[in-house]
């Protein structure tokens, strides 16, 4: 624990420990995570021996973010078919895991395809099992490569929108190296503007119920030294007022076709305040976070999550007191109302950044385009 | 602290025990609390024999809420008197124990006006130090009278603003009678809805970094039996969005001349929302809150308050852990951004709700005139 500043950075890693990898011990093949719960307080490995396992990591966001859930996904189903589970059952359950980032049911059905394909071809359930992981790691390394694009065009359009001068930029949850096969995505813009030095701020909300943005985000801009500050999500509100924020910057769970975004819960005020201050709201997420058959907002499934994540509070240092796991801070009995997540419409988001490229104005037609530019996913 | 909830409600107090009182055993007066800092955990009292006590307690919020601490600051003041301290040494710590809810000088000032002018018509400290405590009362039961008359104002208005059908009230921070010698402000307004029978829901805040929603509003809502959900601050977007709010009440630290509010971090943040919805955005205050001689935002002095308040879980059942009383969330060494208040400008804000009246739209002019309707306070 005390040392896990010190560790030298080499892999694009906050830590030196990857937050997703697939090994193969003799004792048969697994998937390793960084537990994303216990950060920034300890670096603990979860190790996954089977499917259920693994949809039980993300329902307990030990593994969470959607481009990572994404190739969680994709492992899993590999996992699935190395052990030899049914694979379509584990499949099912892990698209399931958690209903609104769509980059994880994406990632479950390429592995799964891939599975389909080598089996119908081959008929040899080994050469399947091939076929699924080489799926996952390709999407894997496709992710890293998506964050450098990414990366790349979200910096082009900050200094496009303000030349000359550092960016102050405000983002909320978590968006960084720990949810991407890459250094992620809002986050990696903003990483890109220090490296380029032209950061001059990154304002962090704290991200409630959670606390993404204090445990993690915190956690990844002190690694990458990051001139950054916390806040509670209330206070940005004073920020926008005094002229502190020149950007937000967030990414997204599910991106509809018509352009709207769910994202964590307290984006939506976020752009309601970025509107209302005449400040740009730009989403940054890769192409695969875009469902083109979910037509709109009122298409979006929003996960409601337990009460006792806002009538206690629950974070890894805490020591477990309340019925769910935390330290009660409201009278027992209070009910609680817990979505994790909100959808702004498109006309409140300026610009969506993906690796293809950015839309903005955001609309449909734009959407449509971006995705039709994107490479097809491949079975092999 | 089994049965907190079980106390009967005899005296409008959320618990059987006043939130300040004045007692005067035989070793001498004191100004006993009620220690917000504990609740909903526990209700202990906290016994100030001298001015200094008092502020330590003002300075660790163990007694809060515009009103309640002009009142506070009013006993303080006679407290010095009758324990034959320096009265003016006393009033000076007393008022700038904390800088942004104007009621705490204005307490003071009363106090020590009464004082002053005993002391210089009788040439007696005694008779000078009743007349401090005569004043204390005095603004103690004022300020009673003074919750319900904004209860009445505030409830036609609502009332007026939606008739027909039930309220769906979203409110911030700690309101009631927690705050006041009577019921409170906004969440006075609430509760006589409820008893109307016309509250159809209470939204609580849970009001980071202190958690006064989600700890104190909460237990004064349960133990009212209304209606209520708690959800964190950045939650109230997806509400706004859903059509869940009928009103925001809210209530002030200080008002400017022009109407701008002072009010706990996140105040602003929602009266943009309340904008953004067309819902009508409240505040609820005394006219003692209303200070004409601070003509606008920029007049305003926000208090900046630890930054271990957000870096750290503060919160009375929190076991202390960290440097600051609490348990770390984010990294060590995080720097943090915590502002106690933000300002609302006028234009953001729908009604102005006091004692003596309601000033909607709000205006310099409205508000001049609706203090000038106020009855000076007296000195004896």
């Amino acid at each position: 624990m005390a040392d896990q500043y010190a560790q030298t950075r080499g892999d694009n890693r906050p830590a030196g420990i990857p937050v997703i990898r697939w090994e193969e011990p003799p004792e048969g093949p697994v998937v390793v995570l960084l537990d994303q719960t216990r950060l920034p307080a300890e670096e603990m490995e979860l190790v996954c021996t089977d499917a259920p396992a693994l949809v039980e990591a993300i329902r307990a966001l030990a593994v969470r973010g959607a481009p990572l859930l994404g190739i969680a996904g994709a492992y899993g189903v590999a996992l699935a078919a190395a052990r030899g589970f049914d694979v379509d059952d584990a499949a099912t359950a892990l698209a399931g895991a958690r209903p609104t980032a769509v980059n994880l049911s994406v990632g479950v059905r390429r592995a799964q395809s891939a599975h389909q394909a080598a089996l119908a071809k081959t008929g040899d359930s080994r050469q399947a099992a091939s076929a699924a992981l080489a799926a996952a790691r390709q999407l894997h390394q496709e992710d890293a490569r998506a964050s450098d694009r990414m990366a790349e065009h979200g910096l082009a359009l900050l200094d496009e929108l303000q030349s000359g001068g550092g960016h102050r930029i405000l983002t909320h949850c978590n968006t960084g190296s720990l949810v991407s096969g890459g250094e992620g995505t809002a986050f990696a813009v903003a990483l890109a503007a220090h490296r380029a030095g032209r950061l001059r701020r990154l304002w962090v909300d704290e991200t409630r119920p959670l606390f993404q943005g204090a445990r993690l985000t915190a956690y990844e801009a002190a690694r990458n030294d990051l001139p950054y500050t916390l806040l509670t999500d209330n206070a940005a509100g004073s920020l926008f007022a005094a002229g502190e924020v020149d950007a937000v910057l967030i990414g997204a769970d599910r991106i509809a076709a018509d352009g709207s975004v769910a994202n964590k819960v307290g984006s939506y005020p976020l752009a309601v305040l970025a509107r209302y201050h005449h400040v740009p709201f730009i989403v940054v997420a890769p192409v695969t976070t875009v469902d083109l058959g979910t037509p709109d907002a009122a298409s979006i499934e929003v996960e409601q999550r337990p009460g006792y994540e806002v009538t206690d509070i629950v974070a890894p240092q805490v020591p477990v007191m309340g019925g769910g796991g935390g330290i009660p801070v409201a009278p027992l009995g209070t009910p609680a109302y817990n979505p994790a997540f909100d959808v702004t419409p498109p006309e409140l988001v300026t610009a969506i950044v993906t690796e293809e490229g950015t839309v903005s104005p955001v609309t449909a037609k734009g959407l449509a385009e971006l995705c039709s530019r994107s490479r097809q996913p491949t079975v092999d």
